[in-house]
């Protein structure tokens, strides 16, 4: 294992964990959420806001960055972090989810995936060859195997067929990880919706070199409970000394189940993607800012928040903006919700040294019920 | 007049002038440039940020804000200054130019214009009475008598229509300011292409009781020899201690020009309007940041530029950001843009002063020209 990435567990409570990943760029508090920074930017945050509202790590895409601008051109411009002047860390997904979501006219073997881009129908080839190839020239801290995601539902043997695959890539991506001190890469389980082949899954990956293990091809359609379901089965299986990062969730109240059952890692874009559309997530839930009862409302989001954007603007302000389609709404409101998401786990992770999780999930359930009345 | 509102000639260099508008919110240094905030926010800007770029006061737009959120709902929530968070001085023009540029189905009288939202295609009534009251409302530092503003070319006839018009308009919102400590009200000189009308409009205005008084119903599609042959002929008849607006205007060049002439104030969309299609104002010339040259250029747009968006951050960032639609695009280039631009009017102010206006402006141009080389 790499002596400069390491991960320490420092409390827990029943099985949820406390700890620290830490990395030459920087320690990441976890339980930890990422903000997605899909094409090389948080999107409508300036980098520096990022930080201020306590993000210790965000996330970058292989599928977008290998299209536009490149990877070899990012490693000529000194790779992501000095390219969007970011100097934290940053986990790069392997690019397997956004080829499944995104791309047209895919082909896959057992080689990888043919695929056109969104962007310009140009064609490109993954391997997890070649998506480690893409992470290390970006220069990502913490890189994904490449794997395969299938769409919930699918057939038990879609499922074994593309988690065997994926087991297959996983031993291909670690082999073909460049071990860079500081630097860590992460097993995917797979399964799609079977609790078998979770399991089968988890425990390959725990056998093998990982520094970290991610639980993906969950949050893609299936209902809360199938996503629980599928960490119960899948989480006893995995080391306990080692990160786990349940990919692309999710809403406030996923997190705080998937915390309580032992992740340590999130992201999704769902806090950026929601500030741009008018919605603010705030210890009183998350409020539409587009509805007319905001109008006239000179208080604040949260007067006691931290986050500018939440304390310091009225609500009838964020209002406006976002009825005017204004940039600056977009811009408040994401800072609003990346703050937001931060504040939550922060008090996760301190109610987790505390030993009082179940009492903190509570009244933040609470806050947000106080929120609708 | 006004004791809490003034102005101060500081220097002179030819027939440009530096000064200072003192008001109880801040200081005005002129030549000054007034970033645009037309439905109370500076388009992909935080306050903050046009503040640090070296603005002093921003331009509010009555039209814009009557529609939308509307006067007296802003004055409800504490006027336009706390709305927005911008604790500044604040200019609002009177309407009259958007009715004309922007509104549908226009009824003009001797009484106002009655006219059709761009929004919702509701009806509304601007006269001079209600401009000066919602730019009152507003709690605007700096108001604006309401005018006609016509589009050119247009006749003599119709010109002059217009402008006596406007006149007597100039004379009922000078009636309806209300003469709140500190604020001050300024007339607009208006006669098209018309020399002999330009003149009437400034010997008139000149006579009545204005804190300032403004060259209007310029920068609507006339060449700049048009524009500048109007300021020759209007500016002599404008007393020397009142400050001079050219309303809309306009590119770095035109501002220079103008200020050589005695110009003290401008507003205009170009800066924040052209860094949202990806055009970045610098001391080497306006680059189109979309050109496929900046897409490997690790250099900063100027290095030596106290903006964090101009110096920290390098061309094939803004580049990609630009291709990718991306709005972190649109903040960083807006951010420039505005910085510029007061970087502009700084230099000037201080070529005024040191009596070398002539040499500052044939050096600026020179940069200019070594960036296209």
């Amino acid at each position: 294992m790499n002596p400069d990435f390491s991960f320490i567990l420092q409390a827990t409570d029943g099985t949820a964990r406390k700890g620290e990943i830490r990395t030459p760029r920087g320690v990441v508090r976890t339980p930890a959420f990422m903000p997605v920074g899909t094409a090389a930017t948080v999107k409508a945050m300036f980098a520096h806001d990022v930080r201020a509202a306590g993000a210790d790590i965000i996330l970058g895409n292989v599928y977008h960055l290998m299209l536009r601008p490149g990877a070899e051109r990012i490693a000529r411009l000194g790779g992501l972090h000095h390219f969007m002047r970011w100097s934290y860390p940053i986990l790069t997904d392997s690019g397997g989810f956004q080829v499944m979501s995104l791309s047209k006219l895919r082909k896959l073997n057992e080689e990888g995936v043919t695929f056109q881009s969104h962007i310009d129908g140009s064609k490109h080839h993954l391997t997890p060859e070649r998506s480690m190839e893409i992470q290390d020239l970006l220069g990502a801290d913490i890189q994904m195997q490449f794997d395969e995601c299938v769409r919930l539902p699918c057939s038990e043997e879609e499922a074994a067929r593309a988690m065997r695959l994926s087991l297959r890539w996983a031993e291909r991506s670690r082999k073909a990880f460049r071990d860079t001190p500081g630097r860590g890469v992460f097993g995917i389980v797979q399964g799609g919706a079977s609790k078998p082949l979770r399991i089968e899954s988890a425990k390959m990956l725990a056998n093998m070199d990982f520094h970290g293990l991610a639980v993906g091809g969950l949050a893609v359609g299936e209902p809360q409970e199938v996503m629980l379901d599928m960490l119960d089965v899948t989480l006893p299986h995995l080391p306990t000394h080692k990160p786990r990062y349940l990919m692309g969730v999710g809403t406030p109240d996923d997190i705080m189940k998937a915390v309580a059952r032992g992740i340590d890692m999130f992201d999704c874009v769902m806090p950026t993607r929601a500030g741009r559309h008018g919605l603010a997530y705030t210890r009183f839930g998350p409020l539409n800012m587009k509805n007319a009862r905001h109008a006239e409302d000179a208080n604040p989001l949260d007067p006691e928040s931290d986050c500018p954007a939440t304390s310091n603007y009225s609500r009838a302000y964020l209002h406006h903006l976002v009825k005017a389609g204004e940039i600056l709404g977009m811009m408040l409101l994401t800072q609003v919700n990346v703050a937001y998401y931060q504040f939550l786990m922060n008090g996760l992770r301190n109610a987790i040294h505390a030993g009082n999780l179940d009492n903190f999930i509570a009244q933040t359930r609470e806050g947000w019920e106080r929120g609708k009345a």
